[in-house]
C-alpha cells in the first residue's frame, strides 16, 4: 500500500469509524458468540500472495463484529469507562506517524518534553501540590505508564530498592536476599492507598495513613486509577487531600479523561528515587545531552524500555475540551449515576450497597445472592446492557457504571425499565 | 468535536500522516533543539475553553516537529527499525474507535481469540515448533506483549515461581525468601538466550545450550526481540534452530515486521506455567465461559490488567503483505546492508567489526577510539544520517541499521558518501 492508497483508504476509514460510533446503539452490546468462535472463519495460516482491501474490511464486519463487547455503547455499563474521543484518536494518527520510540530524550526530544509538560499541565489541573511537578524547583515530575497496574509495579520495586539501600548503609553486611525477606508491604483490601475502588468506588482515609507512613519511613503510593480524573473539579479535590504524604501517584486519564488506553498519569516526589532503581546505559543508548544532567530519559523510569508519544493525545484533548470541557464530561456522568441512584432507591424491591460519589452505583435486589446472581444473567443473556456484579461484604452485589461518552439520561431511563422488567418476570417466576 | 467534525478533521489528518511520511526526507532526520526547548513554546497550564483545531495543528509544526528524530526518514540508520506501515495505520485506526480493554475473554473474544490465531499464524510463518501453537494438541499459546522487556519479565517470573513451587514440593518447610536467595539466572552478555543482540546483532548458540538447560531443568528463554521477523524466511531459519528447547520464545514484530509500536510477540510451552504466575481473579472480571476451561483470559499472561486490541494490526499487516511481500521486505533490507558492507569493505580506512548476518552494519575507522567519536560527533552534528555507536570488545563501533521502509540503495550510497567526506576532513585535521 503506497501513500496514494492510505489517503484513498484513510478517509474510507475515518468515515468507517464514525459510522461505528454513530450507530454503535443499534448493536447488541454484548456478543453472541461460544468460546472458539472465531477460528473457524478464517484460514489456518496466513496468506502467501497478499488479499484484497475490501476482502479485510468484510472480514472486519463478518469475523471481528460478532466478537465485539462494544465499550463505547451507551448501553456498556460494564467495569470502568474505557475513555475515547475524537481528538485523541487523531492525536493517536499522528503518533503512528511520527511512530518514535522514545526511550531516550535523544531519541525524540518533542516526544519526552511534551510528556513532561502535559503531566505538569495534568498535576496542575488536580492541584498536585509543587514538589510533584518538574517544571518548579522540586525533585519530582510526572510520567506516563501503561497501566495502574505498571505504575504500582514501579513503586513498588523503587520502594524496594530505596529500603534496601537505607538497610545496607546501615549494615554494609546484610545481603540483599536477607533484607528483602524482611520487608513488608501494607495494603488495604485492593492494594496500596486506593482512591476509589474498582469494586465499589471506595476511597481510602490518605490524610491519616499518610503522616504514619511518613514518620515510619515507609513508602506510599496512591493509586486512584479511576476517581483521579474527578479531582479536576474543585468540589472533588478534597478527596485528594493527603496527597502531600505520598511518594508516588497515580490515576489513569485513560479511564474517565477522554484520553485512550493506554495513559496512566504516574507523579513522584523523587526523581531519583525511580531513576536509580532502574537505571540503564549501554553505550547505544547514550547521547551528549545527558551528560549536562538537564535531561529526562524516560526509559529510566518504567519497566518496558520502548515507548510511544502518547502526550501528544493528551495535548489534543487537553486543548480541545479545555479544562471545563473536561469537568463537564465528568459532571454529566457523575449527574448521571446519582439519576440511575434515585431510579434504584425510589424502588423499595432494590438497594444501594455503597455511596455514590462518582460514576458508579452498586445495587442490588433485596434478597439472596443466588437471586441477585439469575437477575445478573438474564440481564447478561438479554444482551440489551452490560454489567458486570462485585462482592461487598459477603453480597452478591451489581455494578452500573457511567461508561461511554454517548450515554444520556434516556439510556439510563432504558436500562433502568430494563432491569426492573426482568426483575418483574424474576420475582414471578420465584412466586411460583 | 462531533462525528461530523471527525469525518472532516480525519480526512484532513490522512493527508497530513500522508503529506509527512512523502516528505519526511526533506526534514533532517536529527533535529536542532537544547534540552527544554519546548515547555518556553507552549503555556503552562492547560486551557480553560477549548482551543481551536486549526491552532493545535498550526502547534504541531510550529512546537513538535522541530523536536522530531525522524525514525522513518530513509536517513534514519539508529538503534533498530521501528516498523511502521500503512495497513498497521489503517488498524490502529480501527482499534482506537473499538477502543475495548481486552483483559478477559468476555471483555471483548474478538480481542482474544484473533490474538490467539494471530500468534499461530505467525508461529507457523516461523516454523515454530507445534508445540508453541494453540491450535494443536500441545499446551502452548502465544500472546502480544508490549516490549520485549515485558516478555523476559514475565518469563523471568514465571521461571521463578515454577523454581519455587518444585524446591518447597521436596522441602515444604523452606520459605520463598530462602529459596530466592539461592535462585540463579545465567545470562549472557546480554541477558537471557539471545538471537540477535543489539549491539552487533550476535546469535547465541542455542542448539548448544539448549539440552543443558533442560537436564537441569532450567527455564530458557530466548529473545530475538529484532532478528526474529527474519526466520519467516527459509534461509534464514536455521539460525532459529534449537527454539524447540525452550520454554519460552519471544521476538518484536514491532520492529522489523512492519506492524507499527507495540507488537512483542511470545510463546510459551505450556500455557499453566505463565498463568500459574500471574492469576487473579476478582469477581468483577469474571465470566461464565472461563468455568468451561475453553477460554484464555491473557491478563493472567501480562503485567498489566488492560491491554489494545493489537491482533488487529498483525491480521492488516499479514493479509495486506501476504507472507511474500513480508519476506520481500526483510531480504531487501539484508541486501542494503550488505551494500553498505562492500562499501565500507572497499575502503581501506575503515574496517567491518561483525559479521553482517542481518540489517546491522557495525564498522570503524581503523584507529583509536577517539577518532572514531570524532566521526560519529560529526556525523550527529551534520544533521544529514543519524547513527548510534556501541562498545565491542573495547572498541567504539558505528552502527548502522537499515530502518525504514522508505530507505532505498540510493540512501546507502549517499550515506556512505556523506560518511567518507566527513571522515576525510577528519582525518586530514588530524593530519594538521
Amino acid at each position: 500500500m503506497d501513500a496514494a492508497e492510505f489517503r484513498r483508504r484513510g478517509k474510507e476509514m475515518v468515515d468507517h469509524v464514525a459510522d461505528y460510533l454513530e450507530k454503535i446503539e443499534e448493536r447488541p452490546v454484548y456478543p453472541d458468540v461460544e468460546p472458539g468462535y472465531l477460528r473457524s472463519l478464517i484460514p489456518t495460516e496466513a496468506p502467501v500472495e497478499p488479499d484484497s482491501y475490501e476482502d479485510i474490511m468484510k472480514d472486519v464486519e463478518r469475523v471481528i463484529m460478532p466478537g465485539i463487547t462494544h465499550w463505547h455503547s451507551p448501553n456498556f455499563f460494564a467495569y470502568f469507562p474505557a475513555a475515547s474521543s475524537y481528538p485523541a484518536m487523531l492525536a493517536d494518527m499522528l503518533c503512528s506517524a511520527i511512530g518514535c520510540i522514545g526511550f531516550s530524550w535523544a531519541a525524540s526530544p518533542a516526544c519526552t518534553e511534551l510528556e513532561t509538560v502535559m503531566l505538569d499541565w495534568l498535576g496542575k489541573m488536580l492541584q498536585l501540590p509543587e514538589c510533584f511537578l518538574a517544571g518548579t524547583h522540586g525533585h519530582g515530575g510526572g510520567v506516563i505508564q501503561g497501566t495502574a497496574s505498571e505504575a504500582t509495579l514501579v513503586s513498588l520495586l523503587a520502594a524496594r530498592c530505596k529500603a534496601i539501600r537505607r538497610v545496607q548503609l546501615l549494615d554494609p553486611k546484610k545481603s540483599e536476599a536477607e533484607i528483602l525477606s524482611k520487608l513488608v508491604a501494607y495494603t488495604s483490601e485492593q492494594f496500596c492507598a486506593t482512591l476509589g475502588t474498582t469494586p465499589s468506588c471506595a476511597f481510602d482515609h490518605i490524610a491519616d495513613l499518610g503522616p504514619l507512613c511518613n514518620q515510619e519511613n515507609m513508602w506510599m503510593h496512591i493509586d486512584a486509577a479511576y476517581a483521579g480524573s474527578a479531582f479536576i473539579c474543585p468540589e472533588f479535590r478534597p478527596l485528594l487531600n493527603g496527597v502531600e504524604y505520598a511518594d508516588s501517584f497515580n490515576f489513569n486519564p485513560h479511564k474517565w479523561m477522554l484520553i485512550n488506553f493506554d495513559c496512566s498519569a504516574m507523579w513522584v516526589k523523587k526523581r531519583t528515587d525511580i531513576i536509580g532503581a532502574f537505571k540503564m546505559e549501554p553505550l547505544y543508548l547514550k547521547h551528549e545531552n545527558q551528560e549536562s544532567g538537564l535531561v529526562t530519559d524516560y526509559r529510566h523510569w518504567q519497566i518496558p524500555l520502548g515507548r510511544r508519544f502518547r502526550s501528544l493525545k493528551m495535548w489534543f484533548v487537553f486543548r480541545m475540551y479545555g479544562l471545563q470541557g473536561l469537568q463537564a464530561h465528568i459532571r454529566k456522568q457523575v449527574g448521571l449515576a446519582k439519576e440511575f441512584e434515585s431510579l434504584v432507591r425510589a424502588d423499595k424491591r432494590f438497594e444501594i450497597c455503597a455511596p455514590v460519589v462518582m460514576g458508579l452505583v452498586c445495587f442490588r435486589l433485596k434478597g439472596t445472592n443466588e437471586l441477585n446472581q439469575s437477575l445478573l444473567k438474564k440481564i447478561t443473556k438479554s444482551r440489551e446492557i452490560h454489567l458486570v456484579p462485585c462482592q461487598l461484604s459477603g453480597s452478591f452485589v451489581l455494578r452500573l457504571a457511567i461508561c461511554s461518552r454517548s450515554t444520556e439520561f434516556r439510556h439510563i431511563q432504558q436500562a433502568w425499565q430494563h432491569i426492573t422488567q426482568l426483575a418483574f418476570e424474576l420475582l414471578q417466576e420465584h412466586h411460583h
